[in-house]
Formats: C-alpha cells, sequence, structure tokens
C-alpha cells in the first residue's frame, strides 16, 4: 500500500522514502520521483507517514525516530492499527512536540494506486484540517471520526465487516449450490438487490469463483484487524455477537487454510464445512 | 409492492387487478388504468401475477383459482415464498397445464415504483424467454438462477444477509459510539470503503439515526425469511453458523420489538444489549 | 444398543429378535436367550421395540409389518427419531388399532448394558404404565414428558446439548492449553466445580486426553440429532442462538472430521482452529 | 463467600478479619472465634486471603498494604480475577519477598458453608503445599492447574461454560414448552441423561421455575468472568466461537435483564425471545 501512496505524495511535497530494504527506498526513487532516506534523515520531515502490518512495527520505528524528531511535525500512521497503541504513540509523541492522527486506509492496491482510497482520521481537526492536502494526494474521501484512536476503531469495525460479509455470503453461495442454484446468475441478481456488500460485488467472480484467490491481501491481517474490533468491543463491555463470531471463525480460517494466504481463501473453510466448492 | 408492480405492467398488456378488498382494485383500476376482476376472471388470464406475504397465502390463491386456469397460461409468484412451497405449487399447476416460475424481487416500494426491480427467476428457461418483456415492465435486472424454487432460495439468502448485514453494522456502530467515535462520519466513511453494504448505505442514515424506522418492510417477514433461508441451510445439511446465528437474532428482535414494526428497528434490540442509542 | 436392551426384555417376556442380517439375529438368540425372528412372526408380538439410527428406517419397518400387526399392539420406538415422524407413525399405526410411544433411551452401550438407561416417553400415559415394567428391564428413569413425538423432542435436546458441552469444553481447554495450564488438573477441577457437565465428566479423560476417540457413538448421527434439535427451533418459531450455534458446528465437524467417526472426535476441528491438540 | 471461608480456617489457625465496614468484621469475630483487625494488623500475617468481587479490588488492598508486608508471607486470592492481573500482582509482591497464588474457588455458599469448594490454584507447587492444610480447611478438591494466573485462566472458563449451560438449557427448554413439553418430566430425564449439566441440576428446579432466581450470583459478575475468558481466547490468538458467544449473550442479559440480579435471571432474556416462561 505505502509505495502508490508515497508516490502520490511527490504531486505536492518533496517526499522521502524509508524502507527496512534500502533497495526498495531506491528503487521507489527512481521509478516514483521521491528520495531515498536514511531514518535519521527521515526523523527530519514536517509530515511524518507510516503504513506497516501492526502497530507493533510502529512501535518499534517510533523508538527509533523518537530522539531525533522535529517539533511541531505531524506524524500520520495509515497503519490498520489498534486504538489503545494510537493513544500510547500519541502521548510518547507529544513529549517531543509533535502530533499524531491515526489515519487507516481502505480501498486496497487499486485504491491506492487511483488516489481514491478513504481514510478514517483520528486525533486533532484542527491538525487534520493542515496535513488534508497532503491526504488527499492519495485519498478520494477524508473524513475525522473523532479522537486519537478513533481512525483505527472504525477501521477494525470496516475489516470485520467485510471479512463477514464474505464468510457469510460463502455460507449462503454454499447451500444455494448445494440446492441446485446457479451461483454466477445468484451472485449476480444479489449484486443488484438487498443483500450486496463490497464483498459480494468485489470479491467472488474475481477471486472465489476462478480459484485465484489474489486480492492481495492476508488472511492473517484481516483476522487481526478482527481481533483489534473485539478487543474494543470488550474494552467498552459491549455485546457484538455477530462480530465475535466473525472474529473467531477468522481466526479459525487463519489456522486451518493459512496466514499468508489472500483473505478471500477464507471460503475455502466454509467449503469444506459443506462439502461443496464455490465455483 | 404489488400497486406499482401491477401499473408497469399496463405499459405493455391490458391487466386485471385482485385483491382481498374489491374497493383496493377499483382504486388501482382508477389510478393506473387496470381493470378491478373478480378471481373467476382472473383465472382466465395468459399470466397470473402472484405477490403475497408469504407461500401460505398463495397456496389458498392457487386452490381457489385451480378448478378455472387456462391450460397453457403462466403463473409467476413474486412473493418471497419458500422453495418446497414453489416445487408442490409447480407440480399441482402442472396438473392444469399451467407453468409456475418463481420471480421474487428485491428493491423495495421505490425500486417497484421506478420499475427497477431485481427479478430472481427460478424454473424453465424458455418460458422465462416468453415473459421476460412482462417482467422487464417493472424489473430492472431479471435473472434465472435455476429450477422451480431456486428464484425462492436466492430471495431468502439475499434478505439474509440483508439482515445480516444491519444487525452487524448496528453491533458496530454501537460499540464506535460507547468508544467516542462520531457515528455518521464514521457510517459515511464506511459507505466509502470495504465494509459497507446495502444495509450500511440505505438504512442507517435514512431510518435509524433519524429514529423514525421507516423503511416499509415489516420486522416480522424479514424473520420470515431469514428462517426460510435457515431450512434451505437444513435441507441440504448445511453448515452456515452466520446464517443460522441471523435467523435466531431476527426471531429474537421479532418477539422482542414487534413483528410489525419496521425491519430496521431490529437494530433496537443491539442498542438494547449494548445501553446505547445510534443517534 | 438394541442388542443389550432386547437381552434384558428376556427378563420380563419371551423375547422375539429380528435383524436385517438374519445371523445376527441367531447369534443374539444363542447369546441371550431370545429368539430369532422373522419379520412376519414379529409382527404378530403384543409389544415391538424398534432402535434404529433414523426415523426413515422405522417408516421403512412400519411399512414392511403393517399389514400383520396385531390390533391392541403397542409399538415403541427407541430410536433418536424424529417428532414429526412419531406423529405420522402414530397415525399410520393407529389405522391398525396399535398405539405408539416414542421411547428414546440416553446412557450408552454401558448404560444399556447395565440396564440403567434413561427413557424419555411420548404418548399416552395408560399406555406408558401397561409398558412399565418392560421399559423398566432396560431403564433405570422412564419418564412421560408429553404427547407423542415429546420423547424425541427431549432426547433431540438432550443430544445437542451434550454436543454443545462437547465443544465448549474443548475450547476452554484449548485456549487454557495454549496459555500454558496443565489440562488434567484442569479438568479435573472442573468436574468438581459449576461448570461440570456428563460431557466433561465422561469424554475428555476417557477419550479425549488418550487420543482413542472410542465413545462408540458416531459424530453423523450426533450432527443428526442437532439437525432434529434445529427443526424443532425452526417448528415453533423459536429463537436459540446456541442450540443453532451447536448444530451448525456437529455438521462442520461431520463435514472435515467424518461422519462415521466417534463424536467425540468432533473436538478434532476445535484443535484445528487453535492450533494445539488435547492431549 | 468470604464469611464462611474465613470462619472455617479458625479449625487450623488464629484467624484476623477485616472487612471495610468494621463492624461486620466484629460480627465476623463474635459469631465465628475470628480477631476483627485493621489492615495494619493484618499485613503482619503470615497467610493472607483475598475473596473480593474483581482484580481491581485486590489491586487496592495490595496497594495498602505492600509497604507493611512480612517477607516470607503468602497472599493467597481467591477472587475470580484475571490472569494478568495475577502476574501483576505476583510481580509487585514478589518485590516485598512474598508469595502470590491464585485460588479461586467454585462450590457457592453452599459449598463454602460446607467446607467443600473446589479450589483451582496457580503458582508456585511448593508453596502450595505449604498452604494446603489451610485451603483444605474450606476446599474440598484443591488441585494445582499451573503457574501464576492459572487458577484465575481456569475460574474463567468454568464460569462461562457454567454460563453457557444455563443459556443453552434455557433455550432447550423454550423450545420444548412451545412445543407442548412438560418442562419439569423433561428436564428430570435430562438430569439422568448424557445432556446434563451442573447448570441443569442445580438452577432450574431451584431457582428458575418457582421464579426465585435466587442463587445468589450476580449476573453483572458472571458476565464479568465469561469476558475475562474472552479475553483469554483474545490473549492466546485462539478460535472459541460458543466461547465468545456466550460473553457476549451474558453482556446483552446483564444489559436487558440487570447486573445485580442474580445470575439465573439471565434466563430471562432466553424467555423473552421466545415470548415464553420457563415455568
Amino acid at each position: 500500500m505505502g509505495t502508490p501512496m508515497a508516490a502520490h505524495l511527490t504531486a505536492l511535497l518533496p517526499t522521502l522514502v524509508w524502507n527496512r530494504t534500502a533497495a526498495r527506498a531506491e528503487q521507489h526513487a527512481a521509478a516514483h520521483g521521491t528520495q531515498a532516506a536514511t531514518l535519521a534523515e527521515v526523523a527530519q520531515a514536517d509530515f511524518i507517514l507510516t503504513c506497516l502490518p501492526t502497530s507493533a512495527e510502529v512501535d518499534s520505528v517510533i523508538e527509533q525516530l523518537l530522539p531525533d524528531l522535529k517539533s511541531g511535525s505531524v506524524w500520520i500512521d495509515c497503519t490498520s492499527g489498534h486504538p489503545d497503541a494510537a493513544r500510547r504513540q500519541a502521548a510518547l509523541l507529544e513529549t517531543r512536540g509533535v502530533t499524531f492522527l491515526d489515519a487507516p486506509v481502505s480501498g486496497g492496491p487499486l485504491g491506492a494506486k487511483a488516489g481514491k482510497l478513504s481514510v478514517m482520521v483520528g486525533g486533532d481537526g484542527a491538525v487534520l484540517e493542515q496535513v488534508r492536502p497532503l491526504l488527499e494526494t492519495f485519498g478520494g474521501t477524508v473524513l475525522r471520526v473523532g479522537g486519537v484512536g478513533s481512525g483505527f476503531a472504525v477501521k477494525a469495525i470496516n475489516n470485520t465487516l467485510m471479512g463477514l460479509h464474505l464468510l457469510s455470503l460463502a455460507e449462503g453461495l454454499a447451500v444455494l449450490k448445494l440446492q441446485g442454484v446457479d451461483l454466477q446468475p445468484a451472485l449476480d441478481i444479489l449484486n443488484a438487490s438487498s443483500g450486496r456488500s463490497f464483498s459480494s460485488e468485489a470479491k467472488f467472480t474475481q477471486h472465489v469463483f476462478n480459484r485465484k484467490f489474489a486480492a492481495n491481501f492476508a488472511l492473517g491481517l484481516l483476522a487481526k484487524d478482527a481481533g483489534i474490533a473485539l478487543e474494543n468491543v470488550q474494552a467498552v463491555k459491549g455485546s457484538a455477537p455477530l462480530l465475535a463470531h466473525t472474529a473467531m471463525l477468522l481466526r479459525a480460517a487463519q489456522h486451518t487454510v493459512g496466514s499468508e494466504i489472500d483473505h478471500t481463501a477464507a471460503v475455502q473453510m466454509v467449503e469444506a464445512w459443506n462439502d461443496v466448492e464455490l465455483s
């Protein structure tokens, strides 16, 4: 995700890129007109953007940059992170005069390339307005949803719903196939009806029926997001049986289908339960 | 639903209308250029369309018309019916030379008025092609999904998914509100993200946040549809935990919130569970 | 189950035995003092007992015996059958003057051998009192729970609860093991505490921890029973999310672990979901 | 719970008692031969036992006693606490040379009075053997289940299972009643069959059917325990759909039926879902 996002930033500002593998940063610079940099150089930027697998990796980068950060700069974390981590990270950065915004994105590699990502922002509203032009280089919709951590909270719910829509449609299609219904027109008519979802529109014809499972978002990361959503349910002592159910099923899929495999392959668990293939 | 659908038919053919309350048929005739008729007159039509609350009411109408039906005619049932009923009804009508198509619709009163309903058809493909112009007077998308009963099977899954999307988003928004997130931007960004669904796009801002609950589809009917979906799961000895969970929750909502109330009011059960109001 | 049950009957009355495999009936006669018989001979008995895998097999036997049955006789079906089948079978037998009792049993092969089965009876109370001595040859507790079909209804719920207790304890033990807790003392203390169940007391040490899975009750039959329970939920338009959840999980286990395998092996599905072995 | 437990201790050792309300400690002393004491006096004891609503209250007591604790003493916490709290508390006490054992109990007020509680112990095995005589003054079964926190982990699972057994049996009985089955014999035969549990044996006849709901364990505390179990599931990234489902339902019950009410009243939620009363 970070690759096209950083490329879009060059439309607005000179952009430094850092990657654990220096060669990747140099490739990015050559391809997109950014500039490969060291962590120490990056630390001097006015705006720092991170987009990493989990909040743990962000913690680690913050720890490395912290001594060198410039007061008055803004750290924008586009990771699908944890609201608790956001609050902790914001407090830590504040000790150096740095403002933290959680700004996770939705839209996948295609949305990132097209600069049409959705950006759900938690944190100070005035600071968001200051960095909005920057976020809009890669974002089609940029909305503040609340204080620090709120962006991560919404992202976790969003992804859990996406996973729930995927698994439940897999259940429905499995049952329909066992009843002798033709899957492709059934899906097509669902997509023109009230049961449709982003998952029904963008996942089954493209990634499941053709058995390619190549949507390019790892099942383990989706299970992680649903785990964050469930921790949020727990934190407010809420009752969310369908979200909890989803978190448990995604983890079961992660352990039985695979963690690194594309998340659309989670339907294989539902297929096994029903002894049927969705194709 | 039947009112606008019958009105659209007049664009193609002279249209007889019958209603248990004769005055309603006469009103329809006056308003839409149809012709109020007795059941005996209706029985003589080339194409008979029914759109009733459940298959039980269709059984009752078939029983009354059966002696007078014309061989070679086509009975198109747009009810959200039961696949088993469809097969029984088709067999019964066949004894009189009448072909049965199950053709439930999705799109609600607005879709019906606009002539843009989705029509999911089960039954003979050649007969469908014969009546397609008729279905397209009110249908924007008309697709055959399999043999007799398949349309009902798909409709039951479609509505169960819609109910699942509604309840699970209510859970998510309840938790987010308890976390201090602002609901309207959270919903808006979800609707631009991968967690979106027809339920997220068409139900919350319009019917829940304003506490009107006026989408005009009864909770009891939605619970009935989810019950049909679960019977289909049972019929094929399938495993569909999320669909089964949904059917149970919708019935719990039906008993605690009300059967006649609009289906969007099912979120009130989730609100009670979390001691929060989605507004 | 039928083998020891029929053996116990000889303590009270001369007992005819029939089996699809005639040699098995002759073995039973030699071992237990019963008398191998043809279906026609069996049809002449005052009391007919059946104990078959499902109601479908009972239907088939009733159909074969029906012409030869004696008016005034009593048919006692100890199958884990379906309440709807019971009502249909009772009505059919009544046309020949035969009274039907559904009398499923719990207690397994050990309980059957010891003559200590629980017998849950649906049907006429006076007829039950007439045949009670007969049921008490193999039953330790014999209770009438309601009209025809009630015995089967209770049995379906009983077995679903047993399956639920099994699966949920497997979940709990999987999580405890992942936390580093010692499973055997954890189970032992649970069995002395408020979380205990028949499943916790009789299944894990004996059949799971030693990886023998030899409780001698097929997973497919347990899944079938939970399916009956769910049909009962549906029949009364009830809301039973935990029972529905269980029915779905048992079917998933049946399809992924095996149908003929012992029901305690259903825990292997939970183990796979958690990447841990309960031993 | 603490009242009878402290009374039993006097059989072995002189026993100091402290309560936030001093008069209650004095009443205990007068009734049971213990000695009312200040926190400072209690801090000097060789063995300190706590039995409080949650780990938060234990944290608070530890904080108050910490400066005065004797090196070499043992702190035994019988609260239904949180494994994470146990590890934190053990580490804190260790700084003062005090060993911590988590030793939650099961058996309720009756078990406590009879000195027949089950005690599930986490922590050092040698220390447990040292204090075993003390635990056996009120415990019928005392087992070490693992390191610090393991006792709490097992207790959380135990109570979640108990709640699950309660709710699922309520579902089953609701459906049976709607089918016309007689509840009392249905429960009696279940209690002699494989679907039985401690919940089926000890809760329905005694507390539900008579509408007294007086088992004396608050629904809010049970929901809290199931929440701890779910946090444990999360901590090990486990998949436990039935336990998660239970935690969500208990919280829904807590919010709709009441937090202070007896936990057996949770069945009222299931009754409302099915429009039936279990009596």
